[in-house]
Parts: C-alpha cells; structure tokens; sequence
C-alpha cells in the first residue's frame, strides 16, 4: 500500500522534473532534459514523500512539487560540480559540461536553480526558509572541499564538516518540509529531520567508500575522482598525511598512475574499515532517531532505507 | 524628501548586500563582499524603492530586503558571466574570476543566488513566483545570447529578445514587486511594470551603445566585449552580416585587433544611431507609462530617471 503510493509518487516527480525545464531556449531544455532524465538513485524525493507519509500526510499530490524541488537543487549543483571537476562522466552518461561546453553547463546549472524558486514559491514562507538555508549549506560545502582540496589540507574534522553541510542538510530538509507539510506535531517533524541527518551522513560516507573501491561501471562515473581532491584522504584516521606523503615521494618508474595507488595505499592503510564503521554508527543513529516516529508502513520503508543505503554497491 | 527617503533606503540596502552574504566559509564571504561591495549603478534596488514609494508605500523598511534580492540576482549573473566572458575586470576592480580563480567564482554566483531565496523567503508565494519567473528569463537570455554568438547569427529580433528577457524582466519584476506591496491597485501596478520593462530596454541599449563608444575608464570594464560576442552586430540596422564579412575578409597586416575594427565600422554603419533612436523610443514608452500612474515626488524621480539612463557616459 505504502509502496504504491510512494512509486506512483516517485513517478509524478520523474514527470515534474521533466515537464518543470521545458523552455523555448532549446538548449537550455536539452541539457536539462539530459540531467534530470538521466536516472540517479532519488534519495532526496524519498525523503520528502516517505516524511509526508510517515507523518501522517494523506494528499501525495501536494507535495510533488517539493520532492522535485529537492531533487532540482541536487541536480543543479551535479551540473556545476561537473564544470569544476572537469568530469566527462555521470551516471553513465556524457556530463552536461562535456556535451554543450563549459558556458552552456553553468548557465544550464543556474536555469535548474531558477527552476527550483519556481517550484518552491507556492509553499510559502517557512518551507522557502529552509530550503534556502540547505542550499546555502550545501554551496558552504562544496566550497570547503574545494578550498581543501587546493591547500591539501583536510583533516576529519573538515571532512565531517563538508560532508554535513554539502550532504546532510539537502537529506534533512527534504525529510523536515516533508513532515511539517503532513502538519504533523513538532517532535515527529524533529525526529524524521534527524533521522534524514544521519542518513544522509550515511549516504555520503558510503559514496566517498564506494569512490575507493567501487567499480566504475556499477558506479557509471570514473571512480578515485573524490581521493583526487583529497576528501577520500580524510578516511584514514591515521594515516591520512602518511599516505599522502608515500604517494609524493614515489618514483615515476614505480607507478604511473597517482590516483589509483593512493586508492590502493587509502585500501591497505585501513581507512575504508574505520569509514565503515562510522557509516554503521551514523546509520544507527538514523535508525534510533525512527523510533520516536508513530509506526507506519511509511517507517518501515524509512528504516529498510538505511539498509539499502548502508548496502548499495553505486 | 522622497529623495531622503530613497537615499536612506539605498544605505539600508547596501548594509543588507553586506550583512546577508556574512559565512563561516571565508573565501566565500570574501568573494561575496569583493562583488557586493563594488558599487555599481544600483537601478534594479531603486526600481523596487521607487516602485513602492510611487505606489502609494509608507513604511519602506518593509521592502529593503527585496530591493536587496533584485540587486543580488543581479550581482550573482555578473558573477557567472564574468566565467564565461573571461573577463578580468568588473566596476573598475579584478573579477572574482580573476582573484579566486575559476571554481570558487562558480561556487560565489552559486552562494549569492542562494541569498536570493533567503531574501525572497519572507515575502510569500506571489512574489516569489514573479522573482522565479524573471531569474528564468534571465538565465534564457544569457543562454540565446551565448547561442547567438557561439553560431554568429545575430539579427535584430534575436536581439531585442535578448535584451528583453536578460534585463528588462527583471526591471519589470522589481517595480512590480515595489508596487504590488505598497498595496495599490492593479492599474497602478501594471502601469509602473510597464514603465520598468521599458527602462530596462533603454538601459540595455544604451549599455551596449556604450560598449561600442564608450571610454574603458568611465565604464570601469573593457569596452568591445558585447561587439566580440555579436551582440553589438545586432544594432546594424541593415550592415550587420556586411560587418561581419568586412572583419573576415581583412588581411592580418591590414589591422591587427579586429574588435576595434568591428567596432569602428560599426560607428561609420549608422548602428549607433539607430539604437540611440530605438533607446529613445523606449524611454518614450517608460515616460508615457508613467503619465498612468498618481503624481508624486517618487513618480518624478522615476521620470528623471529616464533621462540618466538615457544620457549616463558609463
């Protein structure tokens, strides 16, 4: 029952996202239509359908819009992240930045933001706070890692830093506007935003494990990309600076590729296996967080969320 | 008086540019402030100011915060532009693409559009909805005008359109805003939409009569830029494609920087003087426009307005 609301849903922000960019200027229309209809795993919808529903939301309709909003502002930022990644893949697709050139992916990545007012503004003011806030968050973020990565400082405190800011706060305010729309009491509103919190720190510490040592094509983008930029470094709880240092000190005749042995050394120096273990514990508190949420089908696919996040393979 | 009153209000919107962009992330608050900080002509704030005033607004405290939004969505696509345009200088001072380097002017323009919807949150559903709707249009006339310039073709309407969606709806958008939350009558709110819409046209043209005539000094930026993208081939009446070709066909030890030729033939075309004649027969409209809204000190400032779009040098 729960499932089939949620997939029609699911399937209501699909046609949102697609008909939202529609445009006369046609490249703006195409490069949108590229990204949004490119798949990716929705996490951030989920959240705000699963919220609404768990909180007692009845009219699925009403929050579409807001669960493609998210989404939007995700997708945004993936277009922009690209440009400066210089990335030529992204789930298993051209990048926008590759196809249409560098200009037409920023003013592309800025239409999806556009697009993201214009699906907010009939939400009113207290929604509209929050999602400007987690979007100010999440431009913090990238902007941390990006200062990190250039001066090669990152330290786990900066890691968690990036990861709640650039992650968790989109995962938490999907999940809060969610509730507060189902007009739901304050606790469970609070609940279902911290449990959203510590999924999405979840979700961000599998996705940089899975960047060691995930596979390319189940990932369908180039793996090692995030140890590049020095975040994966952050992992090694204390060999981060060692590992590093190997990697400069080697000689070129030892290995060609820097990236993949620095992957190797972050496999072998036990960063993945402490990663992990903070994964599971951000996951438990993600599913202790659920206990203070009424008992619900809308719960338990919240709960088998975590699973399936913890579990994912891309 | 009414002066008083808008010279304070433009002082409130100044502490606001600044205090709205503070963040923990430093280089952010630094590029933000570096931008915000740097002048500029202020038109879009004044148009909300004036737009209130003129509609009958008392208490303008009330309208700062969007006055401030307008010039931040501004502010934010100077940003991005800059990227794309490779500019070096912007208001007399270096570009934050030029100090900070590529991907953290990327993630500025991304910050300051995130300040826009903290800006905007307050103000409810309907001006929300015409602020998405005009940082649409925005982005869709930057897009065709890369377009336009990335394929040379560049007529007349393709220009009009442009100037239409990058600067005129957001004119439009903030004297609309002003008026509609002075409460007034949906005459009174029209007539001061058109009014903007217009000035907007104007300012557009003369901006880019500007950049064919205009001193660098003055303008604080390098002139022929707008020529070397193909906007300013447009204002050929009936020369546009006949410059074009005059600038391939040159021989290399003719003349070796072919944006000052095209810029002088464009002078010798006759181009200038039709777009000062159109300039004027928009800034006709924006005058009679106004004759449909209430006499009052604020509706002279927007009359004299006209003229110094019309006659600034820079």
């Amino acid at each position: 029952m729960v499932t089939e609301i949620l997939e029609e849903g699911m399937e209501a922000v699909e046609k949102k996202l697609a008909s939202i960019v529609r445009s006369d200027v046609a490249v703006l229309e195409d490069a949108s239509l590229h990204i949004v209809s490119s798949g990716g795993k929705r996490v951030r919808p989920r959240m705000v359908l699963l919220g609404y529903l768990a909180a007692g939301g009845t009219d699925i309709d009403s929050v579409i819009p807001l669960a493609a909003a998210v989404e939007m502002v995700h997708t945004a930022t993936l277009v922009h992240d690209d440009i400066n990644d210089h990335s030529e893949t992204r789930r298993g697709k051209i990048t926008v930045h590759a196809r249409w050139g560098r200009t037409f992916a920023l003013l592309t990545g800025d239409y999806l933001f556009t697009k993201v007012y214009e699906l907010m503004a009939p939400y009113g003011t207290e929604p509209n706070v929050i999602i400007a806030d987690a979007c100010t968050k999440l431009v913090e973020g990238e902007t941390l890692q990006a200062a990190a990565a250039k001066s090669g400082s990152m330290d786990r405190e900066t890691y968690k830093q990036i990861i709640s800011l650039k992650t968790a706060s989109l995962f938490e305010a999907s999940a809060k506007l969610g509730a507060l729309l189902a007009g739901t009491d304050e606790d469970t509103v609070a609940a279902l935003a911290d449990y959203a919190y510590n999924l999405g720190l979840t979700f961000q510490i599998v996705d940089d494990i899975l960047d060691i040592i995930g596979d390319a094509d189940a990932m369908g983008k180039p793996t090692g990309l995030d140890v590049s930029q020095n975040r994966g470094v952050a992992m090694a709880q204390n060999g981060g600076e060692e590992v590093i240092t190997a990697v400069a000190e080697l000689e070129p005749e030892e290995e060609t590729d820097p990236i993949k042995l620095m992957m190797q050394n972050l496999r072998e120096s036990g960063a993945v296996e402490v990663a992990r273990f903070q994964a599971d514990e951000m996951a438990g508190r993600a599913r202790k967080a659920l206990t203070r949420v009424p008992p619900s089908g809308a719960r338990d696919e919240l709960e088998s969320l975590i699973d399936l996040v913890l579990d994912r393979d891309h």
